[in-house]
Order: structure tokens, then sequence, then C-alpha cells
């Protein structure tokens, strides 16, 4: 089998993993975890997202935290941005790089942004093009890649559309969401077979959930279809608040933990990100879905 | 990427899961949830072990469970055996299988088995002569075959001396332990590589636990090697009693989640396996580490 020499890990801990936690972290914890984050040798960390705090109460410090946090030059501070109102806020917080998010799925795109495919793309491309003008990197995320909550599964021509259209508008990177973690090894495989025909590996990321327990396993099936880029949650925060032992986001130590045990190079520090995962679960004041977190902790007791 | 037909899944959840877990399920909860487990399609289930009640004392009613449970003659009802007093016990009980243990790292045997390697040897050997001699099929389990809790790194000699001798004494099947849930999908395929060139692939199966998250991609690597069986404990029972997120044995639901999805013909009913899941989880009083009963119980929350 071959694999990479080296992968890179985004971490969207302090964005897409809040964004799901009930409990609202202070802004100052917040800017605290952020900066143990930024000196893990993480290159990328999404550290909140622009929307109306009508949407994602526990993000509404967006702006407070962008201008509080210590920036460090090698490290990409990004932000997820929902329409034009947001990038004008995101560009005053001085954000390096502007994410952008729809889905494969209309129901699910409909309910998460309540705009069709087809309504959304307009605002999108007005955002990614005034982000290039502003010199700033666009990242794409695009959600429900392997299954949608309300439809089931995904028609690979609506995965296509929607990613050439992305790609067309001018984003640097596209992350392929397994929004419900349902995908497999064999359909990351089959999806990726696809994609790869029109896109360079170089330009495709892996965004995987745990909840069925598959995220390694797909991680792995998808470094093995060359790619290199996966996003990573610290603790697997974001998961299924409503359960205290369901997952949701894959944590970003256990893709950081398999990869680097098989000598891939990541250029993170396991310890430094367990110490980062243990300060947000102390906050999160519950018992966090990753299995390093958990097995570090175990071996203290 | 190739992939096999079909996969067997063995259970050894009433055994290695229980055996590892403080709270000790009476004799007739323990039928009941044997007899649901051997409804749900599975061919293997390992129900009890007979060792000296000193030792697991959670399993002392080994002789009434055997000899309790509805026997469906599709299932092979296996105990695990210690020495030559075991075996007499099991044979007693009308046991189909019989399992034994030993450690590819000389610490964890001494440990584990208060012998050393050499001194095991004998004891096994006499065990699984006398098993042959009553027409039962043996099961040979290898601990710490990708790492040890006194050790660290297992030499891949020590893991050949001590398979060579096993397979030479008789024993008609291999099972390779991660005890401590160390290993990585490369490492897998490293080992393997080696193994397969002494031993056929039908004769090994792996035994993967999920203490850092790696089980399932370890599964993946191992069936890209052409392994196509795997132990898995239902619940993911018998982790890390200490830590209530830690996990231990992959559970049977997240094996059989991934597999089945893939295409590959497992013969065990999901929803079945959850049932069985969900009512040793009520019985243990904890939350399961397993990925799949979380998740189907988040969903109906």
């Amino acid at each position: 089998m071959k694999w990479p020499d080296s992968v890179t890990l985004k971490e969207v801990g302090p964005r897409d993993g809040l964004q799901n936690e009930k409990k609202v972290i202070t802004t100052e914890d917040k800017v605290a975890w952020i900066n143990l984050l930024s000196k893990t040798g993480l290159t990328y960390i999404e550290i909140t997202s622009f929307v109306h705090p009508k949407w994602i109460p526990t993000l509404a410090d967006a702006m407070e935290v962008a201008k509080a946090i210590e920036r460090r030059k090698e490290v990409t501070y990004a932000a997820l941005i929902p329409n034009q109102r947001g990038l004008e806020n995101a560009l005053e917080a001085n954000i390096d790089e502007i994410a952008v998010f729809m889905s494969a799925s209309e129901t699910h795109n409909l309910k998460n942004i309540n705009k069709s495919i087809n309504e959304t793309f307009p605002v999108l491309r007005k955002v990614v093009q005034d982000s290039i003008h502003s010199r700033k990197k666009v990242r794409g995320y695009l959600s429900t890649v392997f299954g949608c909550p309300y439809e089931g599964a995904v028609e690979i021509d609506n995965i296509l559309r929607v990613s050439d259209t992305l790609f067309e508008m001018g984003i640097d990177e596209l992350s392929l969401g397994d929004t419900i973690g349902v995908a497999n090894p064999k359909q990351v495989q089959e999806v990726l077979e696809i994609l790869l025909k029109r896109f360079p590996s170089t330009k495709i990321a892996m965004h995987f959930h745990d909840t069925h327990g598959t995220a390694l396993a797909n991680v792995l099936a998808a470094i093995e279809m060359g790619i290199t880029t996966f996003d990573g949650s610290i603790g697997g925060i974001g998961g299924c608040p409503y359960a205290p032992g369901a997952s949701g986001n894959v944590a970003t130590e256990d893709l950081l933990y398999m990869l680097s045990n098989m000598g891939i190079e990541v250029g993170v520090q396991l310890s430094d990100m367990l110490s980062a995962a243990k300060y947000i679960q102390k906050k999160l004041g519950r018992a966090l879905p990753s299995h390093n977190l958990q097995a570090a902790l175990a071996v203290k007791e």
C-alpha cells in the first residue's frame, strides 16, 4: 500500500465544534483555547463563524475572538462566512482565509441555509469574488456528500454540479463533508475516483464524522486515493450533544495518532493537542468522544 | 481496492467483554443475553471462560451459563480454557470449540498467565492435544502482537516463534490481538505481510481494540491483506472500566456497520445486534463505547 509522506490537518473545533455544542464558552476561554491550539503545530485553525448571532448564538463573539487571539505567522486563521455581511466583518477582523458552505442535497441546503442550491450559488459567488479581490484564499465546504439526513443517498451528479460550480467561482480547496457520519471506505473511494478525474487531489480535503466509528477507516481509504488534507475537531467536539457517548466530528488527535504512527508527517504535537482537548473538555463539562483524550485520561487515573 | 465478498465476525463479548467489566451480571441475564446474540446471525460466540473463579470472579458461573443457554445448530459456542482442569469442565459443559491464549511478549505473558512463554507451551500443548482428541476445534489467541503495556514494541521474531509453536500444536485458527489498541494500519500490513508468508489468511483472525480509535482502519488494512475473520465485543464492552469514555474491544456492531455498508456479506443483522447491545448496556449500567449503539440511542431521543 502506498501512503503519502505528509498530511495536513485542519482544525475546525472552535467553529464547527462549538457551533454544535449547547454550552456557551466565554470569549476569554475561547481565546485562551485558540492560543493553545496555535502552539500545537497546526497550520490552519477555523476560529469562528461570522453568521448572524440569531442562527448561532454560541459564536456571537466572532469579532472579539478574532481580534483578541495571538496570531502566529505560521498559522492560517480562518472563519466561516455565509454572506456579504459576514465577509465584511471577517475582513474587518483581519481573518486570513474565508470558508463558504453549502450542501450537495437540496433538502439539507434548504434546511441549513434557507435557500435552494440554485439560490445559494449567487450569494456564494459574490462572497468568493470579493474574497479573492481582498487577496484571501477561499475554502468551500460541501455537506451531505455521503448521505443526507432528509434525502438519504445523494446522487453523484448533484455532488459534481455543486463542486464544479464552487471551483468555477474560484475556491482554492473543497472540503467534502460526511455530515451525518454514514460514509464507508468503499463509498469514499468510489466518490473520490469520480471527483479526482475533474479536480487535483491537492484541492480536495475530507471532513469525516465518527458517528458510526468509521472516520479513521474512511481517512485510510482517502489517503490511499491520494488525499492529504483532513479536517478534525479537537476532542471530537461538535458531536451529538443530546447523547453523552455519541460522536460527531472526528477528533483531530485521533487523526493525528493514526497518521503519525503510520510514519506520515503531520507536524502537530499529540501532547499539545491533548492539553488543548483537556482544556475544552473541562470548559464544556462533559466527557468528549475523542478516543485519545479518554485513553490519556484513563492512563492517569 | 479489492475487498472480500464475505467476512466472519466472532463475538467475544460474553467472555472477553465481561471479564474486563467490574459489574457482575447474573447467570440468568447472561443466558438471556447470549440467547439474544444467538439469534443475530452470528456463527461464533465465546460464551465464557473456564478459568479459576479466583482469577475472574465475574465468570465463575461458566458451567451454569454453558448448560442453560439455548443452543442453535448454526452457532459455535466457544469458551476460553487456560489449562487441563478448564478443558475438563468445558468438555463436561459440552462446549463446541476451545480457545487457548498466551502473549507474544514475555512480560505480558508472565503477568497474565503467571508463567514464562516457554513454561506456557507445554500446558497449552496438552490442552490442544486433548481438545483435538475430543474432536474439538481449537482457536489460539495471541496477545500484545502490536505492542505490550510493559515492553512497548514486540519483536516480529517473538510473534513468529509463538505463532509457529501454536500452529505446530494443532490450533485451527490464530487470533492476533492488539491488546492495548496501539496498532496502526501500516503496522497491521507489515505484520501480516510476514505472517501470511507462513500461514494461510483463512487461519488468521484479527482482534482489534479501539482504544485510540484506529480499530476499523486496522480492519480495513487487514481485509486489504486478505483477512476475513474479525473478533468483536458487542457494545464495545470490556474496555477500560475506569474511564467512562475510554474504549477497549472494538464493538461488533461497529465492525458490522462498516463491512456490511461496503457490500461485504456478514450475515448478521445490525438491528438484532443493537438490541443485544442495549440489553447489556442496561445491565452494566454505563454508556458503552459502541459508536453504533450510541448513534442509535441518540436518534431515538
